[in-house]
């Protein structure tokens, strides 16, 4: 009983739906929204002094321009001047700052999360004949039963292709995805009459700014809205008889997961009345730096791979989840200067993009002319549990 | 690259948490609830005839005690009686009639799932020493991030157990379920350094009770909160190497899924601010007759069956939809008589248990001395999309 697996990732299709917002301007729209939101709700303040309050604070804990230039917020994407009744609710953006829906009930929220992730189906698939014998979407935004993939599959008429849901893993969802399009791969050549086969597609919508909640002002909620970024892509993943070495691609190698002690309150996401909520605890970061290296050797070990040998002459796709993270995860594998340089322009370029970060990472790695085919990438994720994830690929 | 698949369920742990309430008592609670909210909010109308123009509609669309006996309902377990403020979010039950949070919201009914779930796998894994290397939890009922399944696993110690979830998916998940434990067994054989696993643990806890919503009330509501009731149970799946035959299992065979057309709106669960929301539409039953022939054949032609020829030999674990689609699935397969007796007894004593509803049958197929080791069994599933699944298994 024994398969030599050839399992590989290709055609990324990363999407942008709307034009990124730069830092400073979603900053300044936060600071608008906690302080009309106080204003409404303190009337005695003095609007004046109530800005003057929630920009020193806001300012103070938001991730800086330095570390992040833009965002897609495809929520917020409907400023004052353009915002109408009639256009709100259509898919122009769904919030607008002088009517903004504090108090919009969750199940809106869904609505608008399954209408999104269906549109974006519709496009990619548009000029697309042959489907996925598997279908994964991976979104921690929202969740509706039938699901935007089923009923985009059955308006298709694609209805033997099976799907897969990797719900609400947050930003390390990735690798739960690859993980079951390879099991999908390798049961379908296992079972005695099954055919095998070839291809599974993965869409990853996570659509972060559906859920900001202005009445939140913590600290850490204050990070959360500056740093996380709406981000879309799509990719395949294929039998090696099936892939297209022109398209470029990765082979998995060895993946490992693994639930990291004493931190299932360091980072929790709820669903709530109003919208999904975050928590993120400041210890996130130091708690990744502590097992990020064991974790590491882990993962190395399963590939054959000596780190400390062979560092240098790997590529590495580390999540973006925050400039803090990287610097840690830089330190402890003592990696090369640059190792982390598609971490930091993707997380400069778009913020954090939860789930659709990595994938979004390993596109710019098979695009990237300096990184020769045969390179083996390290990538990495976090999320909740605290939960660590890694793989390891060879380009190909 | 072929893989001959030899992959097994086993060690079904079928959980009881609570005394399943009988179908005259949960349908008179429902009585009372509606009435009761309804006398609330409308205090001109005489609290006799409310209650008589409830019960009238009730019990015209109740599922009848005839096919339902009783069903477990772990929220509504604390009787008037029993209830006191400081029991009543205690873990002896949820609601009680005297003081019915008709508005809780969705994210209480959150954190409810969430401690259920968890005290289950304490209670599961209490005395066991070995953990899988992943398991799976199934349910539609209610997300967290981290999820019990998580937190579990990391109070137990059991860090290097990989946590997958099938949310979301509604009365079919054990299917994707079992396909994704088949998945991870092939694909540890496949990566050329990994260990081969030697078990995949999946766990449905299906806690449909939590969001009874008595301010629904249509006829699709009643017979909705008539039908389904809670389900919980825990199984194994193995590569046949760490198989027990004294245990009892199934082997998975062949598999199949399948989108219907033009159906998307036939059955709906969402994310409402309250609670879940599920609507049920009179056509779901016809839907699933005019296309399960069809399925089956092709079910059965991936297993190399003749379903004409091999019908009566075969065994039958197909799901508790309600007393109609049972009979459509009879009629529409030519099945002989008996051949549902499995799925009868199972809806008559614990109603429509969604997802947990397949594993329950499969676990009394197996403990069922009738039928025969080298049986072959075919299961089918129906839920959102809508969606069709099956698998063919032979008993070992």
């Amino acid at each position: 009983m024994y398969l030599p697996s050839d399992i590989i990732l290709t055609d990324f299709c990363p999407l942008s739906i709307t034009t990124p917002l730069t830092q400073e301007k979603s900053i300044e729209y936060l600071i608008q929204l906690i302080t009309r939101y106080i204003c409404a709700h303190t009337p005695s303040e003095k609007p004046s002094a109530v800005e003057r309050s929630v920009r020193e604070s806001v300012e103070y804990f938001a991730v800086s321009p330095e570390h992040i230039h833009s965002r897609e917020l495809y929520a917020l994407t409907l400023t004052d001047n353009q915002s109408s009744p009639s256009k709100k609710l259509h898919n122009e953006g769904f919030y607008c700052i002088d009517n903004f829906p504090y108090e919009m009930s969750v199940r809106v929220r869904m609505e608008e999360n399954a209408r999104l992730a269906e549109r974006i189906l519709n496009r990619l698939y548009h000029q697309q004949q042959t489907p996925p014998e598997t279908l994964i979407h991976v979104t921690s935004s929202g969740y509706s039963a039938p699901s935007p993939a089923q009923r985009f599959l059955a308006n298709k008429g694609w209805t033997e292709t099976v799907v897969s849901h990797i719900y609400h893993l947050g930003c390390y969802a990735a690798f739960p995805a690859v993980r079951a399009a390879a099991g999908a791969l390798h049961t379908s050549l296992a079972l005695p009459t099954h055919r095998g086969d070839k291809r599974v597609d993965i869409l990853h919508t996570e659509y972060f700014s559906l859920h900001l909640n202005p009445t939140a002002r913590e600290p850490e909620d204050i990070i959360a809205f500056t740093l996380f970024g709406d981000g879309f892509i799509k990719y395949s993943v294929v039998p090696g008889t099936e892939y297209t070495p022109e398209n470029g691609g990765l082979r998995l190698i060895a993946m490992h997961e693994q639930l990291l002690p004493a931190s299932a309150d360091a980072m929790t996401w709820d669903i709530d009345t109003h919208s999904f909520a975050l928590h993120l605890s400041k210890s996130v970061p130091t708690q990744i730096r502590d097992h990020c290296l064991d974790f590491t050797h882990h993962l190395c070990a399963k590939a054959c791979i000596d780190l400390a040998s062979q560092k240098d002459t790997m590529a590495y796709a580390i999540h973006t989840g925050g400039p803090k993270i990287l610097d840690f995860i830089e330190e402890q594998l003592h990696l090369p200067a640059k190792a982390l340089r598609h971490s930091r322009e993707l997380l400069f370029d778009r913020g954090n993009m939860s789930s659709a970060a990595c994938p979004h990472l390993w596109d710019r790695l098979i695009r990237d002319q300096d990184i020769a085919k045969g390179t083996l990438v390290l990538s990495l994720g976090f999320g909740p549990g605290l939960t660590m994830a890694g793989m390891i690929f060879e380009k190909v």
